[in-house]
């Protein structure tokens, strides 16, 4: 009845994933994506989301193109919470690269949500480096779970940071993270109290699921960056408005995304900020002169995860895939 | 650093799919999925959808859950028209289904989108069997594509129908539309006039992708009922919307997407018809007596697709496999 096709698309699971990633660096990539973002190069509609209630768990549908490029990429992630008592990862999914001229599936890649945390990672990492002051050589950690892990990961190695601090609310969570990442080689220390960490910190990374504040306005010194990367629905928020109303600088990933998810979103709607005063990191990326302007800014940047991202990394494995096993 | 799961998702392709469809019925679960989503017991956000310009393409993006339900499915379909020059099927893409509990992947169908063919060929029988007069023995059909064969197969099969006539612009295509069904046992006569055929027709499916009314208010004779299924975007339209004024009953798969897109989009954009008078083919299924009132009546539906049949084959045909692979 129909024509038959002969193309069956790649399925690479993670296992297959997870060897080839020191082969991959994304980082100029990336930074090339989010500025083609930003100049509209790119194709991205709204996330799409469902939520489950019993047991509670979310998903996320994030897909697009690149004006000129040769995919289109369809991101699947969700995240169940309980999955962790069931011995199960919480975080799942795929990513799907399409053909852009016929629509075929080229690749099927299970990351189980993998290649989101490390594309988050890897755009918590350029952000942070481009917008923090130039003699940070410490970063304080909020939280405990894997975007913990890769942020520190990724910051380091981008940034060639020295100590790490850690703060999080579950002392047990915060010294496995602590162990995970010494045995990385990296200088740890945990910090008992949140407030004291803010004032003595230059560079914070946020990387929670908090549904209210962690850090408050008055504790943040001029010469800081903020990286918050754990918000990235319309509810979740973990910083206080006020940050962002202080700040010199407020960057978006995506304006278009941050006016209905994340830290902004919340700033927005509490009247703290305006929107024609937001900036893309797209734009920073390719007019570094638009970032901080001296080493007394307080800049904050709030990451929601654009597909763009997705795109560039799941082309990244399946190219590598690819040639290692031509 | 995370828990690793063993779990990995069924691929099952299309060459495995085909054999193993006609173990499967999915007539009564597709009317429970239907009944089931207009009492609001599914959850179905919006349509995702990606526009390519060049080649021109698009891509639909359908996904959901019955709560109570094991699955949810996200459904990716594409159609780019200039695959045909290539040699490759212009409709592409899978269906996926994950636990609804975990979030992790259980199958993934690569069906090239010929299972929301056939769940659209269905869904478009079983409405076309519940609102056409009962003494309907013909049916005629407007269009050559895929969905001309696939609704004149499953209306076939599901009203008994012995005499199918056909309609379609180009006549190389209708044809070859005509062998292809005429091979099937199938008494078949094409038709030259759109409009005496229609004139003389009770039972009238359109499968086109039109975008500008091939059949006219004025043709439409009482009595008749006209199953719509070819206008699932906001733009595309093969029905004057002045059939839908005249109807007595105008049916929609999912009122909430109708507005948005086929002919009850078009026909409430020209005022023609008021939202609160539409009612949902699930409401009908499970109270016929809302259906048609007598053999007078001219009735309409409007199909433009729902997740609620993506999960419904996608789990009948996941199902069925595990059983003949046990």
């Amino acid at each position: 009845m129909a024509i038959k096709t002969v193309m069956k698309p790649k399925v690479i699971n993670w296992y297959q994933i997870e060897p080839i990633l020191s082969k991959i660096d994304v980082i100029e990539p990336m930074k090339q994506g989010f500025i083609d973002y930003s100049k509209g190069l790119a194709e991205i509609p709204p996330v799409g989301e469902l939520i489950m209630e019993d047991p509670p768990g979310d998903v996320h549908i994030k897909y697009g193109y690149l004006k000129g490029g040769k995919h289109y990429v369809i991101k699947i992630a969700s995240g169940f919470v309980g999955n962790n008592e069931l011995g199960i990862k919480p975080g799942q999914g795929m990513m799907l690269l399409f053909d852009i001229k016929t629509g075929q599936p080229l690749s099927i890649l299970i990351d189980e949500a993998n290649l989101t945390d490390i594309r988050t990672g890897i755009a918590g990492a350029i952000t942070s480096s481009e917008l923090a002051s130039k003699n940070v050589d410490e970063v304080l950690i909020v939280g405990t779970g894997v975007q913990a892990r890769y942020q520190t990961k990724y910051i380091c190695q981008e940034m060639g940071i020295s100590k790490v601090l850690l703060w999080g609310r579950d002392e047990s969570k915060i010294d496995k993270l602590s162990n995970d990442i010494k045995s990385d080689n990296i200088n740890v220390e945990i910090e008992k109290n949140l407030e004291s960490a803010v004032r003595s910190s230059k560079l914070i990374i946020t990387t929670t699921s908090a549904r209210s504040p962690l850090v408050n306005s008055e504790w943040v010194q001029p010469g800081t960056h903020i990286t918050a990367v754990g918000s990235d629905t319309h509810d979740k928020c973990e910083l206080d408005y006020n940050i962002l109303a202080k700040a010199d600088l407020v960057v978006a990933d995506s304006i278009e995304q941050n006016v209905l998810r994340g830290e902004i979103h919340q700033a927005l709607k509490h009247n703290a900020i305006n929107e024609a005063d937001l900036i893309e990191i797209g734009c920073i990326f390719e007019n570094p002169q638009k970032g901080r302007k001296n080493d007394e800014d307080i800049t904050v940047a709030d990451l929601t995860g654009v597909a763009v991202q997705d795109l560039v990394i799941a082309e990244a494995v399946y190219n590598t895939f690819d040639e290692l096993n031509d």
